[in-house]
């Protein structure tokens, strides 16, 4: 129960359904008299949007689901200002398509939540993944945008840049960020974006789906956001960026391969700086942060994304009868669906990340002797 | 602020400095006239410490400082039973050495939290890492035994087991739980552990450490454990497992794995058992863990745990004097340290398991209708 | 910042402000499978809304202002029955007259908020006091009825009734629930609400207004709810009753008269039933909590509410020009006001109260062994 | 569950029955670097303690149980100043005496929470009233002095004054602050706590118990604490309050009285003063409090306490059997009692309402831009 609501000071609270009629969430704790440009709200929705994110290439291999993302603001701002009041806003869900998903109704799909959410409620609303749908993450998108107006009020130099990194077993050979928005992975780097893309395109005739890795990258992050031990700065990352579907592992810095490290070899070097005043940082393994805190460095991390489960290949599974009884079942699953999530949480997991360091800063601010 | 508690229903709420007078907790949500067996928390103390891991292996490579772990319940227990009110502990520290520390005062150890700490605070507790230490996990285990324990009165059958995959490079062959308690890694292999302890102690004499990678696997959770969106188990459990020092990654089921994957390889079959009662996974990329929800299968994530860095070479870093400025320093650290953390953190990964799983459990009482 | 949540594991959100273009709420915990009718929350926001609570007076003397209140439920329910999933729910303010609080920019309205929001926001929502008006308890209302039906699902038999115990210097004579939607004032005893109503007439042609007592009976609730120590039963309530505007006191049971009595007067003697069964009390001068936690014995609480602060006439006040400096002001207040709060007031409380027993109901579920 | 907790930010977790080994509490969301005075929260503890508060008149009569509450700070602390870690102490019982209540084990005492607790926990610890003692508010004193030095750093001038105004029927004439720890009463008047004093004395003759009524006022407050729905200071306070054994109601400003007053009279007049910096008020009837949030004038609210329900004389009430049937019974209690809670009271009043405050203070700074 109550699993709706991220964050202490800077909270967010989201409702909505896949094929309901409408997301929407409320935004508490954001400080007065900040602006609040409505117009970026709604270009992060945009860009959340399948179909956004293509430059040379066509995006169609990528993604194939039609949504319209329309943010309604119906507190909170007045005359573009936070009120220090809670934001509440809606998005509506223009076509619920219900009837494609009548003949799910008593089947489980492969890699979906159909069956946990069976298990834990003892029913299912079928409707297209229901509360599960990737389809929420619209209103983290909004509410990121939001965390992320507020942050930049604070700090104007933070930056907060996700891209794709690897897909469909391809990884990217340089770190271009003014490509990302130009290829149809939101990969730094058009040539491997191309070769992702053909390998992606060739999944989907064949009716599979590919997985990938998405970096993450912040700069301009005061050190010291964190707390000591439970709401360490990685932890909280940690649970917001897994808190995203599809998204099966994250690591700090040098993450995983630390673990083959030595102390020698993984330790960040630091050195002060000419003046004396400030340090700096030879390497980053420690992804910018020591003790749960940030400690100046730029924040690194890397995230796993499962391959799509909704594939058109026929598969293996179970259905359920009207006496609770489970039968084995092949079920071929039909409609649109996205081939490779990556570029889709891209912006997801910025918004996250703006989440979880807006609520870490309005926390330091609370402790400013 | 305020992170030292985890927990919505069951809540633990920790103090302590590694070289203040005593670490201690509190436990709240504990349902009343649940036996609370102290003998084992007292054991799972004592696991904890160092020493206690090994089987025919000198332990002395991995681990070599001494600390005792007497806990003292002071609340919420009565005639053996848990009260219903908060359960109050404290674990002394007995020996503070705070001298060891003293020509730490005003250097920063490499990959330590110490310029972290002195960033967010302003100044810092130098004593052996403050706050920051590993030595506040005591409090850890202690409430994670209390928590196994409630588990256990609601599910019998629940087994929670962590163990050291892989260290210094090395990883295991096979996995026979009955090996764990038989060798300092706590890796359920001997012939494996071995071979780590070989190239950990060939490392110690280096005055070098090592990383490892620890998996845990939970069998006999119901399914319909973890909340829809931001509570989703995976999430929940990578915030306690993050909040653990020294671990930079998790990933559940085939994690980092899965983005190589397609879909058709992924997703985890179903079928239904020979009456139709249940339903069995044959593979089990998921980790158990089907939108943010347990399935019935086993639960199971990797860890990436840092090397230790606390090494006795000598490492280039920062100090600052009395006016503020930074100063480059070669430092050499003294005094005894782990090697390898990895067999101690395997209690603590297990403890912290159970205090997520145990509270999600309770707020699905909370839900039965 | 971030107090618009009420509750931990049934946890509601709100958000909006009178002149905006909707309020609206996240409910969040109800367990799913419960049936929710959406007719008797539509009906609940109709018994709010003012010229509802007529029998046979005019209720004009009490209240004059126009306003409509239609539920959007968007989220959360499906099939009538609840999902589980958060519900989130609008209310479209109709008629968002800004215009007639144009003038009322730069001037503080005494015993508003005005002031006050002011002194905390830096700058004001001036439209019709903005979070702080009573048009927000649409929502409480609203949800207070979603918490009922949760409660009536676990406990068929509990009622929560509150009507008006004094207004204008009035009190009934007699408590005749069956009377309490029959008068304007919701007071159960049509005879004094006639009293009342004359007192309050003659107050509005004043251009004064009225204020009040109103009662609050439970019955039907098990013993034991409540928390042990912060979280009792009577200081949940205190919380809850405190936020609706207005409301100025709180007493549960003998209350303030408590005070004036001795032990051997106060204590609430007990009984063993014929059969040995359960405890009856033969008094309730505890009002049914004792320790914090309800003993079996009805609920029972006073309320005071002010008189509404905006009259008609000639006002002494402060307002505040561009350079930020304060001046006096003669301040009269024009448009529809209501002139006693009771009656409008009495859904609110129940709906509060409804909301606090839900929480600890369910939290008392998560103890159960 | 997990009521044991109070506040957002500045946050306390608390332990401990009557009876067992010790209380404590943890502190967290102290800003570091702030002084921490031990010496003053010993002295604190002090005057909570029976036979502390006496000045001409023998306190005997008020009070007449013995305890000792040496306070340990284990953490969170470091060379007098706060570490911005969490804060843990403990309060060692030094006299349990369990045998004193054998007799009580299956009787349920008037007036106090023994059938309360035994309905919530299907059992009892009944050594003297076990956590519903009023030995748990030695912990809420102990972190409402952290609190008032926290505030003090912020608001130097912030003064939390709590006094008895009335007890076993008598009422201050006058309100002289600095009699208030020269009589037994804490009442600012000593001629009328002499009054109060004979009074109990003859209650305490006849086996009897008295109640009374506690002031409390804030000066000093900074206006803008508060938030504007459900953490209205008032809301905060009074959920504060109420958390304290054997209080039953709370009024803020004229409160009750207020009922009966109406707009023209109860609404506070402001005046800018002379040089248009500031808003004054010329009366108080809102208590300092508007829409939820202090408006810079002084916070005032009053207490209604319960008389003391142990008493000597024989009273009516029930017991249970071992097959769980109640049966009726006759009950003289023994052992060493308080007459009247006032003068215990009023430092637990102050302890609780700079927590509160200090919460809403550092709510406060999180927000600003």
């Amino acid at each position: 129960m109550s699993g709706n609501t991220f964050g202490k000071i800077f909270k967010i609270t989201t409702f909505g359904e896949s094929h309901g009629s409408a997301l929407g969430g409320i935004i508490d704790g954001v400080p007065a008299g900040i602006k609040i440009d409505q117009t970026k709200i709604q270009a992060a929705l945009d860009r959340r949007k399948p179909g956004q994110s293509a430059g040379g290439q066509a995006n169609a291999s990528v993604t194939a689901r039609k949504e319209s993302d329309k943010i309604e603001i119906l507190s909170g701002v007045f005359e573009e200002k936070s009120e220090g009041t809670s934001i509440g806003f809606i998005i509506r869900n223009e076509s619920q398509h219900s009837k494609d998903y009548s003949n799910l109704a008593n089947t489980f799909r492969p890699g979906h939540a159909d069956l946990s959410y069976f298990l834990k409620y003892g029913f299912r609303d079928y409707r297209g993944g229901g509360r599960s749908s990737g389809r929420e993450t619209a209103v983290r998108v909004a509410a990121g945008e939001v965390a992320r107006q507020v942050l930049e009020h604070f700090c104007p130099q933070i930056k907060i840049t996700a891209y794709t990194q690897r897909a469909a077993g391809i990884s990217i050979q340089k770190t271009d960020f003014s490509q990302i928005e130009q290829n149809a992975l939101r990969a730094p780097d058009n040539y491997a974006a191309a070769k992702m893309n053909e390998k992606i395109e060739e999944l989907r005739k064949n009716g599979d789906s590919a997985g990938g890795i998405i970096a993450c990258r912040v700069t301009g992050l005061p050190a010291g956001l964190g707390e000591c031990v439970f709401d360490k700065l990685d932890a909280l990352l940690a649970h917001a960026i897994l808190s995203i579907g599809a998204v099966k592992g994250i690591e700090f810095g040098a993450g995983f391969e630390a673990a083959d490290l030595t102390g020698s070899t993984n330790n960040d070097i630091m050195r002060a700086n000419s003046d004396g005043s400030k340090v700096e940082f030879l390497t980053n393994n420690a992804g910018g942060i020591l003790g749960g805190i940030s400690n100046g460095n730029e924040i690194f991390f890397r995230v796993a994304v499962k391959p799509v489960p909704s594939i058109f290949k026929e598969q293996q599974t179970v259905s359920i009868d009207e006496n609770g009884k489970f039968h084995n079942e092949n079920l071929k699953i039909e409609g649109r669906h996205d081939v490779c999530l990556c570029p889709r949480i891209v912006p997801v997991i910025e918004a996250m990340t703006a989440v979880t360091l807006c609520d870490l800063f309005l926390q330091n601010q609370a402790g400013r002797i």
